[in-house]
Protein backbone atom coordinates (compact mmCIF):
# COMPACT_ATOMS: atom_id res chain seq x y z
CA UNK A 1 0.00 0.00 0.00
CA UNK A 2 1.35 3.23 -0.87
CA UNK A 3 1.96 5.83 1.51
CA UNK A 4 -1.52 7.06 3.38
CA UNK A 5 -2.82 10.83 2.51
CA UNK A 6 -3.21 12.85 5.81
CA UNK A 7 -6.14 12.80 7.29
CA UNK A 8 -8.01 15.74 6.81
CA UNK A 9 -11.71 16.74 7.41
CA UNK A 10 -14.09 19.41 6.96
CA UNK A 11 -17.31 20.32 9.23
CA UNK A 12 -20.17 20.20 6.99
CA UNK A 13 -23.60 19.21 7.16
CA UNK A 14 -24.13 15.79 5.53
CA UNK A 15 -27.45 15.74 3.40
CA UNK A 16 -30.28 14.81 5.85
CA UNK A 17 -28.42 15.64 8.87
CA UNK A 18 -29.45 18.86 11.00
CA UNK A 19 -25.89 19.45 12.54
CA UNK A 20 -22.18 20.00 10.96
CA UNK A 21 -20.20 16.45 11.07
CA UNK A 22 -16.79 15.70 10.43
CA UNK A 23 -16.77 14.76 6.50
CA UNK A 24 -13.39 13.42 5.51
CA UNK A 25 -11.92 15.91 2.43
CA UNK A 26 -10.74 12.49 0.51
CA UNK A 27 -13.19 9.80 0.86
CA UNK A 28 -16.47 11.43 2.21
CA UNK A 29 -16.97 9.58 5.37
CA UNK A 30 -18.74 10.71 7.62
CA UNK A 31 -16.92 10.86 11.36
CA UNK A 32 -20.26 10.81 13.39
CA UNK A 33 -19.04 11.92 17.11
CA UNK A 34 -20.79 10.67 19.79
CA UNK A 35 -20.52 11.26 23.35
CA UNK A 36 -18.37 7.84 25.09
CA UNK A 37 -18.94 6.24 28.22
CA UNK A 38 -16.64 5.56 30.94
CA UNK A 39 -17.67 2.09 32.93
CA UNK A 40 -15.71 2.18 36.27
CA UNK A 41 -16.07 1.00 39.71
CA UNK A 42 -15.22 1.93 43.38
CA UNK A 43 -13.76 -1.40 44.69
CA UNK A 44 -13.83 -2.21 48.22
CA UNK A 45 -11.94 -4.75 50.17
CA UNK A 46 -12.96 -4.95 53.98
CA UNK A 47 -12.22 -1.14 55.02
CA UNK A 48 -10.10 -0.10 51.72
CA UNK A 49 -10.45 1.16 48.21
CA UNK A 50 -9.06 -0.26 45.36
CA UNK A 51 -6.47 2.86 43.88
CA UNK A 52 -4.41 2.66 40.69
CA UNK A 53 -1.37 4.80 40.07
CA UNK A 54 -1.94 5.83 36.20
CA UNK A 55 0.63 5.26 34.42
CA UNK A 56 -0.13 6.54 31.03
CA UNK A 57 -1.15 10.33 29.94
CA UNK A 58 -3.31 12.34 30.92
CA UNK A 59 -2.35 12.50 34.42
CA UNK A 60 0.47 10.01 34.39
CA UNK A 61 1.32 9.47 38.34
CA UNK A 62 -2.13 10.20 39.80
CA UNK A 63 -4.38 7.77 41.42
CA UNK A 64 -7.85 6.55 39.94
CA UNK A 65 -10.34 3.99 40.55
CA UNK A 66 -10.13 1.44 37.91
CA UNK A 67 -12.22 2.91 34.76
CA UNK A 68 -11.87 2.88 31.32
CA UNK A 69 -13.87 3.49 27.41
CA UNK A 70 -16.87 1.37 27.02
CA UNK A 71 -16.23 -1.39 24.03
CA UNK A 72 -18.74 -2.32 21.49
CA UNK A 73 -20.94 -5.21 22.85
CA UNK A 74 -20.62 -5.45 26.03
CA UNK A 75 -22.76 -3.70 28.96
CA UNK A 76 -21.95 -1.22 31.03
CA UNK A 77 -21.53 -3.91 34.44
CA UNK A 78 -19.32 -6.17 32.07
CA UNK A 79 -17.44 -3.08 30.99
CA UNK A 80 -16.43 -2.20 34.61
CA UNK A 81 -15.48 -5.62 35.30
CA UNK A 82 -13.20 -5.62 32.33
CA UNK A 83 -12.27 -2.93 33.21
CA UNK A 84 -10.84 -3.75 37.13
CA UNK A 85 -9.38 -6.71 35.35
CA UNK A 86 -6.98 -5.03 33.05
CA UNK A 87 -6.40 -2.02 35.01
CA UNK A 88 -5.56 -4.32 38.43
CA UNK A 89 -5.51 -8.16 37.68
CA UNK A 90 -8.94 -7.64 39.65
CA UNK A 91 -11.91 -10.27 40.05
CA UNK A 92 -14.48 -8.02 41.27
CA UNK A 93 -17.83 -8.39 41.76
CA UNK A 94 -20.18 -5.62 40.79
CA UNK A 95 -22.82 -4.38 43.31
CA UNK A 96 -25.61 -1.97 42.43
CA UNK A 97 -24.88 1.32 40.38
CA UNK A 98 -23.19 4.11 42.40
CA UNK A 99 -23.25 7.27 39.98
CA UNK A 100 -24.20 8.51 36.99
CA UNK A 101 -21.47 11.68 35.84
CA UNK A 102 -21.58 13.50 32.80
CA UNK A 103 -18.67 16.16 32.05
CA UNK A 104 -20.09 17.86 28.89
CA UNK A 105 -16.96 19.84 27.90
CA UNK A 106 -15.71 16.60 26.40
CA UNK A 107 -18.70 14.71 26.02
CA UNK A 108 -18.49 12.05 28.25
CA UNK A 109 -20.82 10.24 30.56
CA UNK A 110 -19.22 7.94 33.05
CA UNK A 111 -21.31 4.85 34.66
CA UNK A 112 -19.89 3.74 38.06
CA UNK A 113 -20.44 1.15 39.98
CA UNK A 114 -20.13 -0.22 43.34
CA UNK A 115 -18.15 -3.36 43.68
CA UNK A 116 -16.35 -5.90 45.91
CA UNK A 117 -12.46 -7.53 45.39
CA UNK A 118 -12.97 -11.11 45.45
CA UNK A 119 -10.26 -11.84 46.24
CA UNK A 120 -6.58 -10.27 46.89
CA UNK A 121 -4.59 -11.24 43.70
CA UNK A 122 -4.01 -8.20 42.12
CA UNK A 123 -2.09 -7.49 38.99
CA UNK A 124 -0.92 -3.94 37.67
CA UNK A 125 -1.89 -3.62 33.97
CA UNK A 126 0.27 -1.58 31.52
CA UNK A 127 -1.71 1.25 31.94
CA UNK A 128 -0.96 1.40 35.76
CA UNK A 129 2.10 1.96 38.04
CA UNK A 130 1.26 0.69 41.04
CA UNK A 131 -1.84 -0.29 42.88
CA UNK A 132 -2.95 0.18 46.77
CA UNK A 133 -5.80 -0.81 49.02
CA UNK A 134 -6.12 2.59 50.87
CA UNK A 135 -7.89 3.18 54.19
CA UNK A 136 -10.26 6.20 53.74
CA UNK A 137 -8.02 8.49 55.94
CA UNK A 138 -4.91 7.25 53.69
CA UNK A 139 -6.69 8.27 50.57
CA UNK A 140 -4.18 10.73 48.39
CA UNK A 141 -6.60 13.65 48.26
CA UNK A 142 -4.26 15.54 46.14
CA UNK A 143 -2.95 13.30 43.87
CA UNK A 144 -6.46 12.01 42.09
CA UNK A 145 -6.07 11.98 38.45
CA UNK A 146 -9.75 13.35 38.12
CA UNK A 147 -12.77 15.40 39.69
CA UNK A 148 -15.10 12.13 39.47
CA UNK A 149 -12.49 10.40 40.76
CA UNK A 150 -12.50 12.30 43.85
CA UNK A 151 -16.59 12.77 43.63
CA UNK A 152 -16.97 8.83 43.17
CA UNK A 153 -14.97 7.98 46.44
CA UNK A 154 -16.72 10.54 48.55
CA UNK A 155 -20.54 8.99 47.19
CA UNK A 156 -18.74 5.51 47.97
CA UNK A 157 -18.63 6.66 51.61
CA UNK A 158 -22.23 8.22 51.25
CA UNK A 159 -23.42 4.79 50.32
CA UNK A 160 -21.30 3.23 53.15
CA UNK A 161 -22.95 5.11 55.28
CA UNK A 162 -26.18 4.53 54.29
CA UNK A 163 -27.11 7.09 51.85
CA UNK A 164 -30.36 5.60 49.48
CA UNK A 165 -29.23 3.17 46.79
CA UNK A 166 -30.41 6.16 44.02
CA UNK A 167 -27.47 6.62 41.87
CA UNK A 168 -25.36 10.20 42.29
CA UNK A 169 -24.86 12.45 40.03
CA UNK A 170 -22.33 15.58 39.59
CA UNK A 171 -22.19 17.40 42.70
CA UNK A 172 -24.19 20.83 42.03
CA UNK A 173 -23.05 23.07 40.22
CA UNK A 174 -19.93 20.63 38.83
CA UNK A 175 -18.86 20.07 35.43
CA UNK A 176 -15.82 18.39 36.01
CA UNK A 177 -13.63 21.56 34.76
CA UNK A 178 -11.51 21.44 37.62
CA UNK A 179 -10.40 19.60 40.78
CA UNK A 180 -12.93 20.08 43.42
CA UNK A 181 -9.96 22.00 45.54
CA UNK A 182 -9.90 24.64 42.58
CA UNK A 183 -7.01 23.57 41.11
CA UNK A 184 -7.03 23.41 37.46
CA UNK A 185 -6.59 20.24 35.30
CA UNK A 186 -3.86 20.48 32.32
CA UNK A 187 -6.07 21.19 29.19
CA UNK A 188 -6.57 17.92 27.12
CA UNK A 189 -9.55 15.54 26.31
CA UNK A 190 -10.39 14.45 29.80
CA UNK B 1 -12.89 19.23 -5.31
CA UNK B 2 -12.99 16.02 -7.29
CA UNK B 3 -15.40 13.22 -6.62
CA UNK B 4 -14.50 11.68 -3.20
CA UNK B 5 -12.84 7.91 -3.35
CA UNK B 6 -15.04 5.49 -1.94
CA UNK B 7 -15.24 5.28 1.92
CA UNK B 8 -12.95 1.82 2.37
CA UNK B 9 -11.59 0.36 5.62
CA UNK B 10 -9.60 -2.43 7.03
CA UNK B 11 -10.09 -3.66 10.02
CA UNK B 12 -6.25 -3.76 12.18
CA UNK B 13 -4.89 -2.56 15.24
CA UNK B 14 -3.46 0.34 15.34
CA UNK B 15 0.06 1.02 17.19
CA UNK B 16 -0.91 0.78 20.85
CA UNK B 17 -3.95 -0.32 20.87
CA UNK B 18 -5.14 -3.92 21.91
CA UNK B 19 -8.06 -4.73 19.41
CA UNK B 20 -9.00 -4.55 16.35
CA UNK B 21 -10.11 -0.73 14.98
CA UNK B 22 -11.40 0.49 11.30
CA UNK B 23 -8.72 2.13 9.60
CA UNK B 24 -9.05 4.32 6.62
CA UNK B 25 -6.63 2.35 3.40
CA UNK B 26 -6.83 6.22 1.66
CA UNK B 27 -5.77 7.97 4.65
CA UNK B 28 -4.55 6.18 8.21
CA UNK B 29 -7.70 7.60 10.18
CA UNK B 30 -8.90 5.59 12.68
CA UNK B 31 -12.52 5.00 13.53
CA UNK B 32 -12.73 4.13 16.90
CA UNK B 33 -16.36 2.81 17.70
CA UNK B 34 -17.95 2.88 20.61
CA UNK B 35 -21.17 1.96 22.57
CA UNK B 36 -23.96 4.74 21.86
CA UNK B 37 -25.82 6.38 24.34
CA UNK B 38 -29.79 7.07 23.93
CA UNK B 39 -31.53 9.58 25.73
CA UNK B 40 -35.06 9.70 26.30
CA UNK B 41 -37.86 10.32 28.33
CA UNK B 42 -41.59 8.70 30.19
CA UNK B 43 -43.24 12.03 29.70
CA UNK B 44 -46.30 12.27 31.91
CA UNK B 45 -49.24 14.77 31.59
CA UNK B 46 -51.99 13.75 34.20
CA UNK B 47 -53.08 10.19 33.80
CA UNK B 48 -51.27 10.13 30.07
CA UNK B 49 -48.15 9.80 28.92
CA UNK B 50 -46.32 10.85 25.34
CA UNK B 51 -45.99 8.79 22.72
CA UNK B 52 -44.51 9.52 19.21
CA UNK B 53 -45.37 7.76 15.83
CA UNK B 54 -42.22 6.98 13.81
CA UNK B 55 -41.99 8.87 10.79
CA UNK B 56 -38.70 7.33 9.89
CA UNK B 57 -36.98 3.75 10.16
CA UNK B 58 -36.59 1.33 11.82
CA UNK B 59 -39.56 0.52 12.79
CA UNK B 60 -41.74 3.81 10.86
CA UNK B 61 -45.00 3.63 12.03
CA UNK B 62 -44.71 2.06 15.57
CA UNK B 63 -44.80 3.88 19.07
CA UNK B 64 -41.83 5.42 20.48
CA UNK B 65 -41.25 7.64 23.72
CA UNK B 66 -39.18 10.58 22.78
CA UNK B 67 -35.52 9.48 22.79
CA UNK B 68 -32.87 9.63 20.42
CA UNK B 69 -29.11 9.89 20.49
CA UNK B 70 -26.91 12.29 23.01
CA UNK B 71 -25.35 14.96 21.13
CA UNK B 72 -21.66 16.02 21.88
CA UNK B 73 -21.22 18.97 24.63
CA UNK B 74 -24.83 17.79 26.12
CA UNK B 75 -25.89 16.30 29.42
CA UNK B 76 -27.93 13.62 29.51
CA UNK B 77 -30.57 15.58 31.08
CA UNK B 78 -30.23 18.50 28.09
CA UNK B 79 -30.19 15.76 25.35
CA UNK B 80 -33.56 14.19 26.64
CA UNK B 81 -35.12 17.60 26.88
CA UNK B 82 -34.29 18.51 23.29
CA UNK B 83 -35.09 15.27 21.73
CA UNK B 84 -38.36 15.77 23.41
CA UNK B 85 -38.37 19.36 21.68
CA UNK B 86 -37.43 17.63 18.52
CA UNK B 87 -39.83 14.84 18.24
CA UNK B 88 -42.79 16.42 19.88
CA UNK B 89 -42.26 20.09 20.25
CA UNK B 90 -42.85 19.43 24.14
CA UNK B 91 -41.57 21.04 26.56
CA UNK B 92 -40.25 18.95 29.51
CA UNK B 93 -39.51 19.11 33.13
CA UNK B 94 -37.23 16.18 34.11
CA UNK B 95 -37.73 14.52 37.37
CA UNK B 96 -34.70 12.02 37.94
CA UNK B 97 -33.49 8.72 36.02
CA UNK B 98 -35.94 5.97 35.77
CA UNK B 99 -33.73 3.44 33.38
CA UNK B 100 -30.54 2.35 32.42
CA UNK B 101 -30.88 -0.02 29.55
CA UNK B 102 -28.33 -1.97 27.60
CA UNK B 103 -28.52 -3.12 24.61
CA UNK B 104 -25.17 -5.07 23.46
CA UNK B 105 -25.93 -6.26 20.69
CA UNK B 106 -25.64 -3.47 19.08
CA UNK B 107 -23.48 -1.49 21.78
CA UNK B 108 -25.81 0.79 22.96
CA UNK B 109 -26.62 2.50 26.32
CA UNK B 110 -30.13 4.37 26.86
CA UNK B 111 -30.55 6.28 29.84
CA UNK B 112 -34.09 7.08 30.49
CA UNK B 113 -35.86 10.12 32.62
CA UNK B 114 -39.35 10.44 34.02
CA UNK B 115 -40.30 13.33 33.13
CA UNK B 116 -43.43 15.63 32.54
CA UNK B 117 -45.09 17.90 30.35
CA UNK B 118 -44.62 21.77 31.25
CA UNK B 119 -47.84 22.87 28.93
CA UNK B 120 -50.19 21.07 26.23
CA UNK B 121 -48.05 22.97 23.43
CA UNK B 122 -47.21 19.44 20.96
CA UNK B 123 -46.42 19.60 17.32
CA UNK B 124 -44.99 16.58 15.37
CA UNK B 125 -41.23 17.19 14.45
CA UNK B 126 -40.09 15.63 11.09
CA UNK B 127 -39.58 12.15 13.06
CA UNK B 128 -42.89 11.97 14.04
CA UNK B 129 -46.04 10.55 11.80
CA UNK B 130 -48.30 11.60 15.20
CA UNK B 131 -48.24 12.20 18.71
CA UNK B 132 -50.67 10.91 21.38
CA UNK B 133 -51.22 11.59 25.11
CA UNK B 134 -52.50 7.61 26.05
CA UNK B 135 -53.98 6.41 29.25
CA UNK B 136 -52.73 3.57 30.90
CA UNK B 137 -55.47 1.05 29.49
CA UNK B 138 -54.83 2.71 25.67
CA UNK B 139 -51.50 2.44 25.00
CA UNK B 140 -51.25 0.48 22.03
CA UNK B 141 -48.99 -2.20 23.30
CA UNK B 142 -48.79 -4.20 20.11
CA UNK B 143 -47.43 -1.52 17.86
CA UNK B 144 -44.64 -0.39 20.20
CA UNK B 145 -41.50 0.44 18.24
CA UNK B 146 -38.31 -0.83 20.75
CA UNK B 147 -38.39 -3.64 23.73
CA UNK B 148 -37.07 -0.63 25.41
CA UNK B 149 -40.31 1.24 24.65
CA UNK B 150 -42.36 -1.52 26.49
CA UNK B 151 -39.95 -1.67 29.31
CA UNK B 152 -39.44 2.07 29.87
CA UNK B 153 -43.56 2.08 29.94
CA UNK B 154 -43.45 -0.60 32.65
CA UNK B 155 -41.05 1.05 34.87
CA UNK B 156 -42.81 4.00 34.81
CA UNK B 157 -45.85 2.41 35.66
CA UNK B 158 -43.93 0.93 38.71
CA UNK B 159 -42.74 4.16 39.30
CA UNK B 160 -45.53 5.75 39.92
CA UNK B 161 -46.98 2.98 42.10
CA UNK B 162 -44.23 3.91 44.47
CA UNK B 163 -41.16 1.55 43.50
CA UNK B 164 -38.15 2.51 45.12
CA UNK B 165 -36.38 5.37 43.25
CA UNK B 166 -33.44 3.24 42.03
CA UNK B 167 -33.44 3.62 38.27
CA UNK B 168 -34.20 0.28 36.64
CA UNK B 169 -32.41 -1.90 34.46
CA UNK B 170 -32.75 -4.67 31.82
CA UNK B 171 -35.38 -6.49 32.41
CA UNK B 172 -34.23 -10.32 33.93
CA UNK B 173 -32.60 -11.73 31.14
CA UNK B 174 -33.59 -9.17 28.32
CA UNK B 175 -30.90 -8.26 26.47
CA UNK B 176 -33.70 -6.41 23.37
CA UNK B 177 -33.52 -8.56 20.76
CA UNK B 178 -36.95 -9.65 20.26
CA UNK B 179 -40.03 -7.30 21.60
CA UNK B 180 -41.34 -8.67 25.26
CA UNK B 181 -44.55 -11.00 23.51
CA UNK B 182 -41.37 -13.00 20.99
CA UNK B 183 -42.26 -11.45 18.38
CA UNK B 184 -38.81 -10.43 16.70
CA UNK B 185 -37.48 -7.25 15.16
CA UNK B 186 -36.44 -6.44 11.42
CA UNK B 187 -32.65 -6.98 11.46
CA UNK B 188 -30.98 -3.60 11.77
CA UNK B 189 -28.41 -1.58 13.83
CA UNK B 190 -30.97 -0.94 16.50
Amino acid sequence: MSDPLLPSFTLRIPEGDGLPRKVCDHCGFVAYENPKIVVGSVVRADDTVLLCRRAIEPRRGFWTIPAGYMELNETPEEGAIREAHEEAGARIAIERLLAVYSVPRISQVQLIFRATLEDRGLEAGPESLELRLFRWDDIPWDELAFPSVHWALNHEREATAGASPVPFGNPAGAAGTHMPDGRPLPVGDF
